[in-house]
């Protein structure tokens, strides 16, 4: 007998026909003999629902009372399943964040949890009851008030909770079956993994892939939580996200053994058009600048990813820094580096959001040389421009066209030999 | 400075707009200079879409889960209303059951207020906030469960909220602009009360009258809570319901001195069509038959209101023994009855929905002789027949043919002098 924690996103709770869907799955996991706590999140578009409301209420919402008005989306859908699940004839109880210990830090809107203490949900599971948690919310214990977690705060909370409760595995269940070699709505030949590492499925996450929330993964590797990325709308075993030592045992999965030791070099490729390139051109080059620019775009709150300085061209004195930031930041970064010109010196700015990163993440990239050689390769070979690149101990990113992004993904994931004989069928979509 | 405690009901609250509408004059309040606590309800329809959504997932909800959903309703409008106060820059907090320290007994969906501890809304106050409390919800101390207080339950919240701070007045809004001398919809001439003695208040309440829940003016008049029944959508001031020896402070209203001193006859008409008469037919007039038939009735769940015992007919041994009850309970009790009858002896049943109440209430009947006389009188002059009487020390009730309650009560109000100059015009409708 094992504890299973599993979390649920919007789309898997959407409607009542969902929650009976959702209901019967974790009772079939219970009969199957296995303690069970589940984290979910609210109900389909709940949470965008409220936030209109809060918009058409007050045009900038209060941060606690916003934390107050978003927590009870998930009370709501936690309450059903509950329900479902006890006319199916189990015990099952619903608890919110606070009752669930799930204590966290006082930033409302994006609290961090601090402590979990399932006092509760350990009681409950001693009396033979499903627990239900409230995702994406907690409480602070100084201020007594009820906080949220953020995006993906649902996945953190179960995370969390499967750390606190040694669960033998948490799983995540979304619309997607599992973790791919590449997005397949890019990707029609993505094939999807048994097993991926966390240090790879960080990187993965990080560069584009949105089956699961970066923080939740590092929260999992942190605490030694196995992550089962798995459909509510199929029965496959999805894709489990080991961190070091760990293996799957064989009570929860039968997971190829060969496919749980092998260590390919390229694990997957990583698209993401959700960036911008920003250039600051005819900077001084002289030392300092470069940090006055990345205060300054730190300042106004963006989140910037790849930086690429320009040689000088000696003549002039000047270079130019491009980095890309996410698209919803690049406004605030351009406004903020505009009201600095003067004091930086910089000659202009270049705002060009019609660029595209692709990454290639592998752990064997550790060992294997000739990764870097193989992806410029098949890029070049099908004519498309590398703009930027960067790179880290198991990834290589490079920025190209946006138009482009497709087509380098297919080449790329070709050249690595990670086509799968069929296409695949994926839905698209994630919960909160 | 006075502490006044305001409640908002669903109508009050049902979009933004009506919830920006109710902000201003909660900061209205506030800037007269008084300290402000309001319980609110659950938007418009919410409740009884969450009470859908609960059917579509489970035949039968399970009685925890089914609070654990509900109270979610306030929780949204309470941190709303505390938003868009925020917007005009006053402070604002808003509180569940459980935060605001509304302790109850653990009868899930019609729990019972044991205690209020309001520690954390005094530091509000203290600090200077608005506050805003969840309404129909608490918590039970052992189960450490969130409970609901059944119908009428954001007015009792209110109510307890008020009696627990020793507020000066519990104002309760709803869309009636107070407690008038009739239902105008069935009376157009009904009169608003400037005042209204809370035994009054509970006769008219417990016989027809919708404005107030009979258990919020028990509560408040147990804990010596003043009410004040006033419209969302006006500015007038509403009736005070009055215990022993209150009166109203100017600093809160300015009712006419006369008005609040006398003490009229008859306070008001209140009409009931939602009862339902049973006659059990050729009862054997043995003693303890009565006892038996209400004990079986009892037990169905069933509220009894009116009996009455006719003579027994001498020839044949029987009698036949009336009683009404709520149309709702009626199936119940008439299936428990059926299912005794063997036992009892009586020999069958009638059923008649087709009944309405009128009952003349007011204080001043204890000191008047001749109301029922006025009464009866009023009813024989318009051919009305009277099918059942019944009466308390300020109230006189009888049961009329359904489709004859209207005219009874509108010569029954003329001929109390009840009657205004003009019409009145009133929305329908109530909060939970």
């Amino acid at each position: 007998m094992a504890l299973i924690v599993q979390k649920y996103g919007g789309s898997s709770v959407a409607d009542a026909e969902s929650i009976k869907r959702v209901a019967k799955r974790i009772v079939d996991t219970r009969r199957a003999g296995h303690d069970v706590v589940v984290a979910v999140s609210a109900m389909g578009d709940t949470t965008d629902e409220l936030l209109d409301l809060a918009h058409d209420v007050a045009p900038i919402s209060n941060p606690r009372e916003l934390d107050m008005l978003l927590s009870s989306g998930e009370r709501i859908s936690m309450a059903l399943v509950a329900m479902a699940i006890h006319s199916m004839g189990f015990e099952a109880r619903s608890f919110t964040g606070s009752q669930a210990g799930m204590i966290t830090t006082a930033d409302h809107g994006s609290a961090r949890i601090v402590d979990v203490t399932p006092v509760r949900l350990r009681e409950a599971l001693d009396e033979g009851a499903i627990v239900i948690v409230a995702g994406f919310q907690g409480f602070n214990r100084d201020t007594r008030d009820i906080t949220t977690l953020g995006r993906g705060g649902s996945d953190t909370t179960a995370v969390a909770l499967a750390a606190a409760l040694q669960a033998d595995v948490c799983e995540i269940y979304s619309d997607v079956d599992g973790i791919y070699t590449a997005d397949p709505r890019v990707v029609p030949r993505a094939r999807r993994l048994d097993v991926v590492t966390s240090e790879e499925m960080l990187e993965l996450a990080a560069n584009g892939a949105k089956v699961l929330y970066i923080r939740a993964v590092e929260y999992a590797r942190r605490h030694g939580v196995m992550i089962n990325a798995r459909s509510t709308f199929s029965s496959g075993q999805g894709t489990f996200v080991l961190g070091p030592g760990m293996t799957v045992p064989a009570a929860i999965a039968a997971v190829a053994e060969e496919s749980a030791m092998e260590e390919p070099i390229v694990a997957g490729v990583a698209t993401d058009l959700g960036q911008a390139k920003v250039t600051v051109i005819g900077v001084p080059d002289v030392p300092g600048k470069a940090a006055e620019i990345f205060s300054v775009v730190a300042k106004s709150g963006a989140n910037v990813d790849m930086i690429v300085q320009n040689v000088s061209a000696a003549a002039t004195g000047r270079t130019d820094i491009s980095f890309t930031l996410p698209k919803s930041d690049a406004a605030t970064a351009l406004r903020a580096l505009a009201g600095e010109q003067a004091s930086i010196g910089f000659e202009s700015l270049v705002h060009d959001d019609q660029i595209g990163k692709l990454s290639v993440v592998g752990a064997g990239m550790r060992t294997h040389s000739g990764v870097s050689a193989t992806l410029f390769e098949a890029l070049s070979t099908s004519g498309v421009n590398i703009e930027m690149i960067s790179t880290s101990e198991i990834r290589i990113s490079v920025v190209v066209r946006g138009d482009d992004l497709a087509e380098a993904a297919r080449v790329v994931h070709s050249a690595f030999g990670l086509d799968s004989e069929i296409e695949a069928i994926v839905h698209a979509g994630t919960g909160r």
